[in-house]
C-alpha cells in the first residue's frame, strides 16, 4: 500500500509572508493595528486588525478582477506597482499583492522623473495604485507609461474621481466594498517572488531587484530574533506593547522591514503619510508612540520645532538614529530633549532588502561607560545574525583587524539578492567569487566592528592617497559648532581631487571656515585619526545641505551645482 | 554569454546548524562558552568559545577518521548515537555530527533496555559515544546491539580505557587529540537529516522521529523571536548576558531546542551532567545562573534541600516551570525563596521538535493583578509564532472556543516531523487530512488560549462520560496541604472506569483521603469546574508517586502496579 506525507505542511512548510498577516489576526483580532494620519488633512484613520485584514483580503480579490495575474517560484507573478506615502492603504497592498502571488513594486517617488518612468516600464507595471496626492506626478509622466500601465487605481481619503487625462482609472476604496471580504489565500512557493525595487541609481539607470517571499520573511525573523541578542543597557523590552511610527517611506526598500516584522509581531503601526515636525509630535503624542527610527535630519527638524514644547513626548523610550553622522551638538540638545535616545548605526542596500550590518553593543561592554558606549553604538557595527560579512582585500582575502586596513564589503545570506532584475551583465559585475559586492569600503576595528569607510565611488583621490569622505564628515560631526557637514571631491590640476567641506553652522554660531580646519587639526590630525594631507582644502558654510530622498548628503547633487559651492568656498591653503 | 548565478549562497542560502555553531566562535571567541561540572567528581570543565569550537573541528575529523559517512537530502547520512548526559562533550556531539553530514541519535538512557536496544538496531547506529558511567548500561546491551555497532567511543574526564567486553572501543579525548583543529565543514542543503529522536513508546515500541537542519533552523528562530514579542511584566531582557543551565536532558528531544539556541546567540551555557540539588544549588552560584526550566518535582526536592540556604541563589531571575501541575503549596513555598519564579506551561512532544505551545501573556494584560497573570501562565498557551495549531472535533472542524468543548490538538509547520523513520503506516496515523494528528486533547478559552485537557489515552471513561484526568490534578495541586497528585482510571464493574487520585502531602500535614475530596468539592463542583461524577471515587496517600524520565507523573507505570495502589486506596462511596 502507497502511503503519502505531507512535505507542504512539515519540513517543506512554505516561509511566506501570508504567515506574517495572519498572525495579528489571529491574535489580537480587535485591538488597533494600523493608525494612519493624513498629514495634509490631519484626519486620522483607525483599523484594528481584523478590520485591517477584511480590508486586505477585499483588495486581494479586487487584484483578481482587475486581471492580476499570480506567479510560480521561476515566473513572477505580474507587477503591480504603488506611488504612495505611508497609509494604511500602501500596507494592505503589501500584504495583497505578494500572498496574492503577485509582485508587489513600490516606486520610489523621490527619483528623477526619467528614472521614475524607467522603472515602471523596465518593470513592466500592469496596474499602478496611486495616492491622491500624486496625481500631477502620475499624469506628467502619462504618456511615457500609457502603453506599459494597463490600469490605474487612485488612492484617497475624500470619495470620487478627479478629472484627468488618465484613462482605466479606478477608485481604491469603490474597488474595495465592491468585493467580498473572505479570500482564500493560496498556497505559494516560499520561492514565489514577493516584491521589485529599485536601486537609487547613483550611477547610471536604476536597478530593479526582485525578493522572494522566503528572502523577506528570514529577514525579518532574524532581525526580530536580533531583538532577542540585545545588551545594550539603554534598551528597554516591550515585547508587543512597543508602538513604533514608520517614518521611512513604503517605497524605499520595504521601509527597511517595518512593514513586515510588525505586522508579524502584532504591535500598533503608526503611519504619518509623509514625516512633517507637528504630525509627528501630534501622533507621538496622541499614539503613544514608543519607536522611531530617524536620520539626523528629522531630527534637526524637530529641535528647530518652535511649538515642540506643547507636545507630551515621554512615550518616546526608544528614538534610534542612523543614516549619517549625528553632530554632536545635535545630540546633546537631543539628549536634553527625548529621554530614550540613542545614536545608533546602520547598513544595507537594495540589493540587500536591506538590513545586514547594525550597531551592536557586546556583551563584555555592558558596564562601560555612557561615553564609550556612544562610540560602540555609532560604529557601523556587526552583521545581523543569519548573515555572512567579510571586509575583503583586492585578492579576496579578508583584512586584518586593525582598525586601520580599508577593504570591499562582501556579503551573502539568505535575504542577499540573487540577480538583477532582466540584467545578467550588471549581476556578474557584483555576483563573483561566491560573493555579492557591495562596492563600499570599510575597515574592521580590534573587536571585529565593521566600520564603513565609504561608497568607493565617494572616495577622493588625492594624488597617490585616497581621503576617505566619511572619515572627515564624521569628525567634523564632532564639533560642537556644527549641525550638518559633507565632504566631496572637487576636480584638482595638481593632486587630480582635492576635499571641499561644505557645512552648515549651528544657529547663531559665528564660526568661520578656518575654525572646522583648526577643529580638524586638533580632533583629527594630532590625535592620530587623520593624516594632515586629508584636511579639506576648501571650505563652504551654506545654508542648506541638499539630501537624497533618505535624508543623506546629497552628493550627487552637489557636484552637478559644484560651480555654485565652489564659488562659496574659501581657500584654506593651509599645509 | 552565460552569466551565472548563485543561488546556493542568496535566495537559497541553506538553514543548517553550521551557521548556528559558528556565530558565537566569530563574535565571543574568548568568552567562557560552556561550563560543565561532573555531578560525581564535582570537577569543572569550563571553554572559551573557540576551545569549544576546535574540539569541535577534532571530532568533526574523528567522524571521518571512523568512516561515518555524510549523508544527502533524500538519503540521511549514517547515524551516529550518543549515551550520555549534560557534558561538554554531549555538547559537541550535537554540532560535529550534523554539521559533517550525519545523523545525531542522542539515545534516551532512561528508557527501558529493549526499547533501548530496539532503537539502536532500527537507526542502524554505526557508532555509539558513551559516558563512563553508562559502562555497565552498555555492556548489559551490548550482545543484543554489537551486530549493528560498528564502533564505540567512551567519553570520560578520566584518561584511560576501561576494562570490558566490549570490542571495537576508543577513547573520546585520544581521538580528539590525534586530530587536526582544523575543519573544512561541507556545504550542506538544508534538507539534509540533522538527529533522530525516538519517541517514549508509551504505547507499542518507540518510534523515530529524523529532523532536517532547516527544521531545527526554524524552530531555534522562530523561538528565540518568540522572545522578543514578550509582554509578560516579569520578564528581564538580559539578551546574550542570560546564563542557561540546561538541566533537560541532552537525550530528551534536543533538551527542548535548548544546544541549538543558546548557541545561536552566544550565551555561556552551563552543563550540569545530571540533576543534583547540590550541584543545581553551586551551578547557580558560581556561574550566576539566570534562567532554568524545570519541572515541579525538581522544585520540591530544591525546597526539600537541607542546606539551601547556604548558597547564593540571587542571580537566579528567570525560573519556568512546566511539564506538569503546579501545586500551590509548592509555589508559594518557591516564590518565597526564589525571586525571579515563575510558572509557565508549554506543550510539545517528540513529533514536533518538540516546542509548539508556550504561556503567553497578551499584550492587554500586562496591567493585570499577579494573580490572573498566574493564572494566564498555567493555561498551556499559544502556538509558537510560525507554527500552526487547531484543536479539531471529530469532522476536523476547529471547535468553539467556549473554554468547554474538548477536540483533538493537530499541528503543522516547518518543524513538525514529515514521517516516521520507516513506518510509512504509523505515519498514516497521525499524518492525514493535510494536519498532524497529537492525539492530545484539549479545550480552547474565550481568549483563544490552547489548554491541555488530556492525552486521550489517559481520559478516564466512566459510562458514557470522560473525565479529564489533568483537570482533577491541576484542581487538585491548589489545595495548599498537596504536594504532588496524579489521577488515574481503573477499572470498575458498572462504569467502565472509575477516577483513582493518588496523592502526596505535603511534609507535616495530617490531612486525610476526606479532605481531597472535600475540597474539589468546594473548589471544584462548586465553582462549576467539574462535575459531581467526576470525584475521584477511590483515594490513595503516598510517599512517592512514579516520575517518567522527564519528570512527569508515570502512568503507565501505576497502571502496572495497579493492585499495590489499590490495596493503599480509600473507597470514598460518595454522592
Amino acid at each position: 500500500m502507497e502511503y503519502r506525507t505531507y512535505p507542504e505542511f512539515s519540513t517543506h512548510y512554505p516561509l511566506i509572508l501570508t504567515t506574517f498577516m495572519k498572525r495579528p489576526v489571529e491574535i489580537y483580532p480587535n485591538e488597533i493595528g494600523v493608525v494612519y494620519r493624513n498629514h495634509v488633512s490631519g484626519e486620522y484613520h483607525r483599523f484594528t486588525w481584523i478590520e485591517w485584514y477584511k480590508r486586505t483580503c477585499r483588495l486581494a480579490n479586487a487584484l483578481n478582477s482587475l486581471g492580476v495575474k499570480p506567479g510560480k517560484p521561476d515566473e513572477p507573478g505580474e507587477r503591480v506597482a504603488t506611488m504612495a506615502l505611508n497609509t494604511h492603504r500602501h500596507l494592505e497592498l503589501y500584504y495583497a499583492v505578494p500572498c496574492s502571488g503577485a509582485v508587489l513594486h513600490p516606486i520610489n517617488v523621490r527619483l528623477a522623473l526619467d528614472h521614475i518612468v524607467h522603472t515602471i516600464n523596465h518593470a513592466e507595471d500592469k496596474v499602478i495604485f496611486f495616492d491622491d496626492l500624486l496625481l500631477p506626478m502620475v499624469e506628467s509622466i502619462y504618456d511615457r507609461i500609457k502603453n506599459t500601465v494597463k490600469k490605474f487605481v487612485y488612492m484617497s481619503d475624500k470619495p470620487g474621481l478627479p478629472v484627468t487625462k488618465i484613462e482605466n482609472l479606478y477608485e481604491y476604496e469603490l474597488l474595495l466594498k465592491q468585493e467580498s471580504e473572505k479570500f482564500e489565500w493560496s498556497y505559494l512557493s516560499e520561492d514565489n517572488y514577493a516584491t521589485l525595487c529599485y536601486t537609487t541609481g547613483t550611477t547610471g539607470l536604476p536597478k530593479g531587484v526582485m525578493f522572494t517571499h522566503r528572502a523577506l520573511y528570514l529577514q525579518s525573523l532574524h532581525l526580530i530574533a536580533r531583538t532577542s541578542f540585545v545588551n545594550d543597557p539603554t534598551y528597554i523590552h516591550l515585547g508587543e506593547n512597543i508602538v513604533p511610527m514608520v517614518i521611512t517611506p513604503l517605497f524605499h526598500i520595504h521601509a527597511w522591514g517595518a512593514p513586515f516584522f510588525y505586522v508579524f509581531m502584532g504591535v500598533k503601526l503608526v503611519l504619518p503619510g509623509t514625516f512633517t515636525v507637528e504630525g509627528f509630535c501630534e501622533l507621538v503624542q496622541t499614539e503613544k508612540v514608543t519607536t522611531v527610527a530617524v536620520v539626523p535630519t528629522i531630527l534637526a527638524l524637530l529641535l528647530e520645532y518652535k511649538d515642540l514644547d506643547k507636545y507630551d513626548l515621554s512615550s518616546l523610550i526608544s528614538v534610534s538614529v542612523g543614516g549619517g553622522a549625528l553632530p554632536l551638538g545635535l545630540k546633546t540638545k537631543v539628549e536634553n530633549r527625548i529621554p530614550g535616545f540613542t545614536a545608533s548605526s546602520g547598513y544595507g542596500m537594495t540589493e540587500t532588502a536591506p538590513v545586514t550590518i547594525m550597531a551592536f553593543v557586546k556583551k563584555y561592554m555592558t558596564d562601560w561607560s555612557k561615553e564609550k558606549l556612544d562610540e560602540v553604538r555609532v560604529k557601523t557595527g556587526m552583521s545581523v545574525p543569519g548573515i555572512e560579512v567579510e571586509v575583503i582585500d583586492e585578492n579576496g582575502k579578508p583584512i586584518p583587524h586593525d582598525n586601520k586596513t580599508i577593504g570591499q564589503i562582501v556579503i551573502r545570506g539568505p535575504w542577499v539578492m540573487e540577480k538583477y532584475y532582466k540584467n545578467p551583465e550588471k549581476t556578474s559585475n557584483v555576483w563573483y567569487d561566491e560573493w555579492f559586492h557591495t562596492g563600499d569600503l570599510a575597515k574592521v576595528d580590534e573587536e571585529d566592528f565593521i566600520i564603513i569607510a565609504d561608497r568607493m565611488s565617494d572616495i577622493i583621490r588625492s594624488g597617490s592617497e585616497m581621503v576617505p569622505s566619511i572619515l572627515l564628515e564624521n569628525l567634523a560631526a564632532l564639533a560642537d559648532f556644527i549641525l550638518e557637514a559633507t565632504v566631496v571631491g572637487v576636480p584638482d590640476e595638481v593632486w587630480g581631487e582635492k576635499a571641499l567641506a561644505i557645512i552648515k553652522l549651528l544657529p547663531g554660531s559665528d564660526k568661520k571656515e578656518e575654525d572646522l580646519i583648526e577643529f580638524l587639526r586638533i580632533e583629527g590630525v594630532e590625535k592620530g585619526k587623520i593624516t594632515k594631507w586629508m584636511l579639506p582644502k576648501l571650505v563652504a558654510i551654506v545654508d542648506e545641505i541638499p539630501k537624497t530622498s533618505v535624508g543623506k548628503y546629497n552628493k550627487r547633487e552637489i557636484k552637478k551645482n559644484l560651480a555654485e559651492y565652489l564659488a562659496k568656498a574659501k581657500d584654506m591653503k593651509q599645509g
